[in-house]
């Protein structure tokens, strides 16, 4: 299928960029020092392709998520890096076969672990980040909880996800060691080979850690783009110009529901981007394209954008052709 | 089922609400007064209650929509209120016994519309947003263009979109009727029985055309519940409180995946939303609620919202239970 046959909205993938991207990371965090985070692409085909890069182990965001990846055949080592009440559904895929490890941060989440048939977990440690993950002061506490109801403890996590664009580099480095040094003295009253964090926009940063859950790096998006790393664009999304105003703007066919929008608009190489609609992008360049050419639009966040599709297009290294079509299988909770 | 044994995120409707507002937009827009905008739910199950409300027209935003709809047995009178470079779907919706009537707003597209085998166009006409829809001095051109190709054009379209959310009121109207008034010269031009336009914020203001677009009414969202209409909250995201910070915050499972973000965050009756992430929502009350704990989110924003979705549950009149499960059938393109 020639790239200009898409129906669109379609996500299409750079197959260049990806392997950059994949070796790129692969070589400052080879193994199990990476743990990719599904969510950021929800795709198995693409978790194959990091498998490929040499990890084993994922980490993921929903029970969905984690039910997916089993089914795929890359169920070894996945980390829920969230908390749930109601843990059935994991201790299912334990039952299965697959190795479920689930974060926990309250007596409640230590329960429901417990009777869900989940056997090991990391404690979630608040870092900085006014989320989920308990006080450091309590962690030593809950880890003799769980282990008390028979949960392997196999260390702490903790998400720095409030520096992960901050700018200059050098205040993120100093923030992140401040946040690290929390999870370091959590990890000293717990225990366990496991302390996980950090993300794409640290992962050159975070020395402390034992496995980076980064996931943008691999697609990218503009957000991640303004830092200053390594990893290149290989996501974008694919729309068709389909009405060109005679006051000077173009309008292509991808809009509100096929974009991520809370890091705000996305953007287009060469052109001003108005705004969006549903299903419309009102944008202007010059000179503007005539109706029915393609346009190439870069996310601003890819996380969000990639929920909304339910499949990506990996293109030839010439850009021309679909080498593959992925399902975007993980969607949904 | 229970509400509270929904797997969370889960998009829930109030059958009260949604009663209330098809019955009040029925009264003041009866019939093919109102063609319902089916962008807004993307649901035809919902769809069919607005045609039991007695709206046997429908606007839609995608060829997907359409094609969903008349695989619905809805398609007796589908406008697809958007340009397309390739009609071909579309036809063979036609061809199928489905009426398609496509907006057209240049040669390129009324050619497509040819090409692709629909019989029926309106022309598409810029009255004030910056988007689809030609100069309305070039309608009769295109409109005789249209007819030479074997087309019936059967009237005019424009959508004031940029004064949906317009605050006061008077302002609203009398910026929609300077707008109205450019698609009336237009429809001087084109002919036909057709002037369509308006949607819920302009509801009872926008007596200029004979049939009103509105979407967002029937279930709503937090932009629109800021004006002065009589429509009522029908849609609802069910969340779980999975985490309680020591620091004065509760999170819940829900999050940048589950909600179009480009009107801001949700609402939380009773609450203060501080942020959203991929899949949290974290938010302050006092008292926190416990982990366990439902929450209820009010969108910003219905269309992207939904979009998200795979399906919504309608509860019973008590709101305890699931009284229908709707696949959210009408996503992607």
């Amino acid at each position: 299928v020639h790239v200009s046959e898409l129906q669109t909205p379609a996500l299409v993938v750079d197959p260049v960029a990806l392997d950059h991207n994949l070796a790129v990371m692969a070589a400052a965090r080879p193994g199990a020092r990476l743990r990719p985070h599904v969510k950021a692409h929800k795709t198995t085909a693409l978790a194959a392709r990091q498998a490929a890069a040499g990890h084993h182990g994922f980490t993921c965001a929903t029970i969905r998520e984690v039910e997916g990846m089993a089914a795929a055949g890359l169920g070894t080592d996945l980390l829920l890096a969230n908390e749930v009440v109601d843990a059935r559904r994991l201790g299912a895929v334990v039952a299965g076969g697959g190795r479920v490890t689930l974060a926990v941060d309250s007596d409640a989440t230590v329960a429901a672990a417990a009777a869900g048939g989940v056997r090991e977990v990391v404690i979630d440690v608040n870092v900085g980040l006014p989320r989920c993950g308990c006080d450091p002061a309590d962690t030593g506490r809950l880890a003799e909880r769980a282990r008390a109801l028979g949960l392997v403890v196999r260390g702490v996590m903790g998400y720095e996800g409030h520096l992960m664009l901050e700018q200059p580099r050098v205040d993120r480095r100093a923030n992140t060691e401040a946040c690290m040094a929390l999870l370091q003295q959590a990890h000293g009253q717990v225990g366990g080979e496991v302390v996980s964090g950090g993300g794409t926009g640290t992962y050159d940063i975070n020395t402390w850690v034992t496995e980076l859950q980064a996931g943008s790096y691999v697609l990218m998006d503009s957000a991640y783009g303004a830092l200053d790393l390594p990893f290149r664009q290989a996501l974008f999304l694919e729309a068709t110009v389909i009405s060109v105003g005679s006051g000077g703007w173009a309008v292509a066919d991808c809009g509100l529901k096929a974009l991520g929008m809370d890091h705000g608009n996305p953007s287009i190489d060469g052109a001003t981007v108005w705004f969006c609609s549903d299903e419309h992008i009102t944008f202007s360049c010059d000179p503007l394209p005539p109706v029915g050419a393609r346009v190439r639009i870069t996310p601003a966040h890819v996380d969000p954008t990639v929920a909304y599709h339910d499949r990506m297009h990996l293109l030839t290294a010439d850009g021309e052709h679909v080498a593959e079509t992925w399902a975007v299988d993980l969607r949904g909770w």
